[in-house]
């Protein structure tokens, strides 16, 4: 094939093999704002995740799928603030000396009691949020802008002392007045914040409103730029990825996006955003091969099932069913995958036993059986999978099996037309 | 509140009630490009879908299917190619002969073959596909562009003289030349073809880029534009969006987004998103009371569970949680909520008797259930929610109303402190 190379995947490497272009859309020259290849996951299955509707987790639990993300990769944990329940104190503390690679926060309001409660549990830094859009100042807190940057600089200024990484976030900041959000976050990025964090609190927020927001933004400040993204309304992966290439350092997510309603960006489905985006990073950055099992391990604790269509390890991610897709795919994966299932220790299913399948994928299984057949005799075992299918349902890859095998034999002596002929059901296949 | 309107949602009607704004970040000028409020949706469940792993519809099913998705109003039903099978041809034919609001399609290769049989079939239009990009011409069809824009002239022209409707897509055109793909969109305008259509085939494409490439496709054909867009990497509906945003005119979808691996655009995840950027348009035109009805019928027939964080119907989609979240949207559901879930036939809940819980959730109970407590008595059984949920797990609705009306019980007699403490366990509040 005409090989393209995209000059930022490749770099200088003579030796890094040539990555054929994913899109000619992709600039091939470096974009400055750009986070795409250069980002931090805040993993928050055991703070929002905790928030889903079925979650509870007890210590050992938590510990258990604190270590399974750290297994991973991810930079940062967040947990449940302290002040929620002594249980969750006494969890926290319990995380934080672990001992893990990645640095562990919690979450609390902005509050100098929650603050000094939080610091003494020992974890690394605190992600402190407020809301301040209209509706939560009407309708939650009840609270105007001046009062809350006070509040915001006086606790701020009490966490950085105290040694500890400091985020202040808004609450529902795409429902925030723009001039209100861009004074506070100057305001604390003036007196040293770590992060500042949007947050798309009730997932209204689309990725061309992230991405001008978090530019705008990025020119306001010089702290990092972390975001939150609910998924109601399906743009949680997207706008993660909109807000990266905006300038955005920090992405939230959790393990099956587990959080309130519906949840948020899911771990796994941001994983594979960013591999579209830049493989390398993800693939030599985060464990991947990892992210099957610490789903399971949610999946378990919530009691819910992975779901169907889940991104990289839901039951079909990999399935080729399209008998032109299927020739495809046996030819070259790339043609119909931008994702390596084997990256992220999965396997590649080629379905070939139903009426939408096409004689090139049968006559691969004809050579993968090592079986001498023509490719006349693949188009007659095609048509008449396409015919049992047609009315029985889709057969399985046994029952194509036996059905080539059957045919091999009979060529032998001959009968194989009618061998073909006289099958009227699968139950005849296995006969 | 201080109501803020959106002078585009309202119109010029003094009786319809004032919206609150969405978002800052939305223009309060109508974008000339967007047609966020004006799109049709080609539902693809019966053509697409059925490269679902595990899809396989009978006659009858794909006629219930059909009539479901006609009640929700959808304003095209794309079929499978009738070429794919014998069965197919007859469903397409008796589809067809249905009657529906909706217009019927059946989706093609652009051979003259497929197009005779297919216009026989009785169809009101044709969707005919060719893959343009390098992966697609170097591995599965193996041909050049002068080639591939005679076939779409000799095609298209065939099917316009039957008096259908024709579609001109090309497949992975996220991965073809953008100057191929310009001049044969150019090409087949230029002969008449009623839609051209950009296909995301392997789901790698990002909503910038959709932007950027319908955009420009818009400033050189005049004929409407459809996408389709698969959800690989998470962008199916955002991307949905972003072409809406840019111009195009139609979306494909499929009920819970089955198809091909992990699938396509699902059609409740694409009202959820549609109805954040246009929800009077949202509301009028379709009935979204419905397509719980049509998830059902789906799930069921190819053996799935809907995802339990589905759009609009997954079980915890209006489930709130969070202490300071149930405060607030016992306040105001605005406050946590961007769909309103009785548009959808779906209902709120508030979960109260976890640890995360708040006292103003549990007095607002106290409320419903009209007894006569206090927010001090509110704040003391709030604590013991707390403390038995951390070691428990979550309390049912049941539960937290029995503590309450032990509690209140009590306070005839000023035992109510005492009844409090001697609770340690659930099974104590039934007892």
């Amino acid at each position: 094939m005409p090989e393209q190379t995209n000059g930022q995947t490749n770099g200088n490497n003579p030796d890094r093999p040539r990555e054929p272009i994913v899109s000619p859309y992709q600039s091939k020259y470096p974009d400055p704002m750009s986070n795409v290849s250069n980002f931090k996951i805040i993993e928050s299955t055991l703070r929002e995740g905790e928030q889903f509707a079925n979650a509870f987790f007890d210590t050992a639990k938590k510990i258990e799928i604190a270590k399974a993300l750290d297994d991973i990769g991810v930079d940062y944990l967040e947990l449940t603030s302290p002040m929620a329940s002594e249980q969750s104190r006494l969890d926290c503390t319990a995380i934080a000396n672990l001992g893990l690679k990645a640095k562990i926060l919690t979450h609390i309001r902005c509050h100098m009691d929650d603050a000094k409660v939080a610091i003494s549990t020992g974890v690394d830094g605190l992600d402190v949020v407020i809301g301040t859009s209209s509706y939560l100042r009407e309708f939650s807190h009840g609270k105007d802008m001046d009062y809350i940057t006070a509040k915001a600089i006086e606790v701020i200024t009490f966490i950085k002392k105290s040694g500890l990484e400091v985020r202040f976030s808004t609450e529902d900041s795409f429902r925030s007045d723009l001039v209100d959000l861009l004074s506070i976050y100057k305001a604390v990025d003036k007196i040293g914040v770590n992060r500042v964090g949007i947050a798309d609190t009730v997932g209204c927020a689309n990725p061309r409103q992230v991405y001008e927001l978090v530019k705008t933004l990025r020119s306001v400040v010089s702290c990092d730029i972390e975001c939150h993204f609910h998924n109601d309304t399906g743009c949680a992966i997207a706008n993660a990825y909109a807000a990266l290439e905006a300038g955005a350092t920090h992405i939230d997510t959790s393990v099956l996006g587990i959080g309130e309603r519906n949840g948020i960006t899911p771990l796994g489905g941001l994983f594979a955003r960013m591999y579209a985006g830049d493989k390398e990073y993800v693939k030599n950055k985060y464990n991947l091969h990892k992210i099957r099992d610490v789903e399971n391990i949610v999946a378990e604790a919530v009691d819910v099932t992975v779901p169907f269509n889940n991104y990289i390890t839901g039951y079909c991610a990999f399935t080729h069913k399209a008998g032109i897709h299927a020739k495809a795919i046996l030819n070259n994966p790339s043609t119909y995958e931008i994702l390596k299932p084997e990256d992220f220790g999965m396997t590649r299913y080629v379905s070939i036993g139903h009426r939408l399948t096409g004689w090139n994928a049968v006559k691969n299984r004809v050579e993968q059986l090592n079986l001498d057949l023509t490719d006349e005799d693949a188009k007659a075992v095609t048509q008449k999978i396409k015919a049992l299918a047609d009315v029985h349902g889709a057969l399985s890859l046994d029952m194509v099996d036996g059905l080539l095998k059957k045919f091999h034999e009979a060529k032998g002596d001959g009968t194989h037309k009618e061998v073909l002929n006289r099958i009227e059901s699968p139950a005849q296949i296995v006969a």
